[in-house]
């Protein structure tokens, strides 16, 4: 008798969950794979908080499970992982994935193109979001925003930049669109493993080393094998990090556990990026301050021929496939009137900001 | 019989909610008050958005119905509402209760103060959330960031400001901190709610207003009615949204529903902003291109001037008790390290990118 009400109370339970997906008993165990290594600063503390937010937010029913860089799978594997459905869920930045689909470069940002502001407001109320979908629908995956780590620095050099044609014969390390644009600069372009930089700048295998900004260079002992360290970042004003799942995955999900993950996402986006400005100027003040690091700004010459070069660089990549030309015009287009605007505001308020009124006491 | 099994059931599943929040069959029916007009463009469809998705991502347990300026309560009574618990939640932003607690108008940025991006990066890593934590708690709320405007403008003028002089005895609509430096430099600051904005200027009552931004400000139409449209917002560069709860409201919640609430919040925050600048952009190419809005920059002995009556003004505000200087100092102190690394980076970056190196095609 005592088993017979049980079941009954377990079937109310049941047909219940039907109804309402919130009670559904259902536990949902996922793969996380993280493209980066465990506890890299600045990112792994921010996704596995995520991991453990979603966790809470659904109750259990849906635990993700996190995996640092080679845990399952090499880095560069986590996509393949991914899109097969041997692990549910990833994290990493979209031009990782531009052997698959070259148009992934240009959701992470481009050389000269829109700040971090800018590429937030296309993606939620421009065309990012649905290009995005189209990009990573061929990987068999759903893109959500997982973070930005804001504008980079311009890299570590033990040579003096004063005109384009110092980079001639550079040996640099800088991957990505800005290591195309250095190419036609006549750089020497390294494929150097980030965690090399280091080594292969005080063996003087290379003369320059891009790697992320303050907090992630000082953290990775850069300062300690270059002499000069440039801004502004031409070339990463914006990296944007993905959160990608597995399609069917996905497609499992109800509608509340779908909105957990896309709202944990969206405060993963804000606040990944808001560690970097925080870590960023505590670092900076410590590299300055403390190692004496010396701060050089690239010239207004510099600046203007690597725009040059950019402009012709990367639309003829670009050009390469209709994919990455239709990102691009989408891209292109919301960063015109974007520039009017951030003309208006953010670099207007920053230049009056920076004049001379005297200290707060 | 089947009476009795029917309360058996219940009570098994009332058993297992005490164990497991996710199974809970409690359902939350909260009051969310918005200080803000229904409809207000940029504001409205996000705040309405969030307690969507709350209540989808919560399986409808916490269900919150929102509510327009005045439909309950008015705007600048919502804080009493939700303070005493008549509602649950509300939606505004800090500077509105300078009158309860003076420190929560720093919470909202101050003139010449951080950007949002920086504002940002202190609340969450910073001592901005531990800050605002005193602060609302003087209120019996519990707070979380809601939103951000952006940079704001610097207001519709129908007189020509060349000097600080020029500011003299100018009839003008500007609230808060900007208004208190206004009134340092002479002008005659007048309490025209937002709404009648556009019939005093057209009156001559006023000679100026500051509203918000492009988007707003070409929804309230007040460029029918003033000749120049002044940048930058020195008085108004970050505008940060709060999204506030009752304190036993926020304590009687489980870890999954705090965590919706907190992770929704997070999302609205960077979404809001996104919408203001996407939106932003759009309005600011019609105002100047079918409207033939004229731009005007205050130049830089005016922004000087604003800048030195700020660092007097605001600093006498901020000693004027110890909650208000305490929450200063923080800010001060952030501030300091963010605009070096701003520099280096947003505004470094910004300049870059308005050389002349050719568009791209």
């Amino acid at each position: 008798m005592k088993r017979r009400l049980f079941l009954t109370g377990a079937a109310t339970i049941g047909s219940a969950a039907l109804a309402t997906p919130a009670i559904s008993q259902d536990r949902k165990e996922w793969k996380f794979l993280s493209f980066w290594p465990k506890g890299l600063p600045g990112v792994w503390d921010e996704i596995e908080d995520f991991t453990k937010q979603v966790n809470t937010a659904s109750g259990g029913r849906l635990n993700l499970k996190i995996y640092g860089a080679g845990e399952l799978v090499p880095s560069l594997e986590i996509m393949d992982a991914v899109s097969g459905g041997s692990a549910e869920m990833g994290h990493a930045a979209p031009y990782y994935w531009k052997g698959k689909v070259p148009a992934a470069q240009f959701l992470a940002g481009m050389p000269f193109g829109m700040t971090t502001q800018e590429m937030n407001a296309w993606y939620r109320y421009g065309d990012g979001q649905a290009m995005a979908d189209e990009v990573y629908g061929e990987m068999n995956c759903k893109f959500m925003l997982g973070g930005n780590t804001g504008v980079q620095m311009g890299g570590w050099f033990n040579k003096e930049i004063n005109a384009l044609s110092d980079f001639d014969g550079l040996k640099i390390r800088i991957p990505g669109l800005g290591g195309e644009v250095m190419k036609a600069a006549g750089a020497n372009v390294m494929l150097v493993p980030g965690a090399e930089a280091l080594s292969a700048l005080s063996t003087g295998n290379i003369d320059a080393a891009d790697w992320v900004g303050p907090y992630n260079d000082l953290a990775g002992g850069l300062y300690k094998a270059a002499s000069y360290y440039y801004y502004p970042g031409w070339h990463e004003p914006t990296t944007v990090l993905d959160n990608f799942v597995n399609q069917q995955a996905w497609d499992s999900l109800d509608d509340d556990l779908k909105t957990i993950l896309q709202q944990c996402s969206g405060a993963l986006n804000e606040r990944l990026l808001s560690g970097y400005v925080a870590r960023n100027n505590q670092a900076l003040a410590t590299l300055v301050d403390k190692h004496g690091v010396e701060l050089r700004r690239f010239n207004d010459d510099v600046l203007t021929g690597l725009g040059k070069l950019t402009v012709e660089t990367v639309t003829a990549i670009a050009d390469q496939d209709p994919l990455s030309r239709k990102v691009f015009d989408s891209i292109l287009a919301f960063r015109k009137d974007a520039m009017q605007w951030s003309g208006l505001s953010e670099l207007a308020y920053q230049q009056a900001r920076a004049l001379d009124y005297g200290d707060f006491g």
